[in-house]
């Protein structure tokens, strides 16, 4: 199996290590990155300027760095730089993916949905800590392998899941082999904007939010509260809604 | 009703105008976009760096500019520059902004999207233009301004759609007054990357796409086919899937 992994955090993030380790007796192992880290930059994707590529050898891992998002490095990646891949990986991010909040501006899971909306499947990695440095603590790296390996051998031997796109999986911030199936929450955060004065006098202003209270069966639950493994299963297609509202108003548009 | 207006392309697009001058006698209506162009930049949102606010007069427009992604923008302005916001208003795009493969890069949706996850609810106005300049033609203009009146009058007088966050507006290229309602589309472009030399004789690449044929009933063939206007409600959910081959992979995780 041709499997390319990716890392928003660019060539230097310890999960990129972590991610590598995991997979590479699995399968031909293809590895590219952004020059730079590239949080939260979710789907976005570079139409106006030119990308270029460049490859170093970095912690024992043949890397391509690409001067774009994450979504550029997997297009790339994907249409240009190799043949055929069968899989994409995307992690382990440095803090949860978990609620529409977070997912929709993740580069993490935008690396993901670019892949599959490219047709190849992908599993996104990310693990609830806050500082790169618990990321190296033996027992966590330990726990990570174990299980990322887990869920890629079980790709190879089963097959990706039918009728969907991507694997979001988050991991809790202790050692854990209970997977549990995970809905989306909607938010994760409060919406907090401080106001700070720069030497000179001048406003600027920091986005921040504190965490919300977790409703139960959803992902930001099951790894923060239950510290279970999150599994869930993402398709990327919008919840069909109810429609009586919006026919309503549709045709009152289409009579004025 | 107090009214938000963005635009993902900077105070210059004439589309922020037009949405401007089709609303300024609809409610109290407050302008804030990016300093600069932030096209296909999707939710990205900046953590890692403080924001600056300015503000200018331009084209008769009073304008908050942000130096950030139009999430931030729309974050910033909900969160601390204005008390009371009912209703954000993005757009109008340059581009139609159809099916998920350019509905979740797009920075028009992205403010929409950053506006409903903040329980405000959104509406989006794109156009299936190649080039500013069209806009500038005055019936383009009327037809634009007559029917995004129609809309937000239609929100003001009826209220917004119950049980959806954002309507998602794409006009054609050319001016009509019909509504359709229409589902997204999964895919909008084939994936192509340009291979190129610089004068050095270095690679460089370019992402670009052809577009696909569309499926009938989505909205890429509402709008580039039939030429009437997409009507299409988002609520940010992703749709439930079936989990047969989900239990199944997560039942054999749990053995391993």
């Amino acid at each position: 199996m041709d499997i390319l992994i990716t890392n928003d955090d660019g060539p230097y993030s310890p999960g990129l290590k972590v991610l590598y380790e995991s997979v590479k007796d699995i399968g031909n192992i293809y590895i590219v990155v952004p020059e730079t880290p590239k949080s939260a930059s979710g789907l976005g994707i570079t139409l106006h300027k030119p990308l270029r590529v460049s490859r170093i050898n970095f912690r024992d891992m043949d890397i391509f760095l690409i001067n774009g998002t994450p979504s550029d490095i997997v297009y790339i990646a994907l249409n240009t730089l190799f043949d055929k891949i069968d899989l994409v990986l995307s992690g382990v991010n440095i803090g949860d993916n978990t609620s529409m909040q977070v997912i929709l501006s993740s580069g993490t899971i935008g690396a993901a949905a670019q892949a599959a909306l490219s047709g190849i499947p992908a599993v996104a990695f990310s693990v609830a800590i806050d500082i790169p440095e618990k990321m190296e603590e033996e027992d966590m790296r330990k726990s990570l392998k174990k299980n990322i390996k887990k869920i890629v051998s079980g790709i190879v031997s089963k097959g990706f899941p039918k009728g969907i796109d991507i694997i979001n999986i988050n991991f809790p911030n202790k050692p854990t082999n209970i997977f549990e199936l995970a809905k989306i929450a909607r938010t994760r955060y409060s919406n907090i904007v401080y106001e700070r004065k720069d030497p000179r006098g001048q406003k600027y202003y920091w986005i921040y939010g504190e965490p919300l209270k977790p409703e139960p069966g959803t992902d930001v639950y099951v790894v923060h509260v239950k510290k279970n493994i999150a599994f869930t299963p993402i398709k990327l297609d919008f919840k069909d809604i109810s429609r009586d509202s919006v026919i309503d108003f549709l045709s009152y548009l289409n009579k004025q």
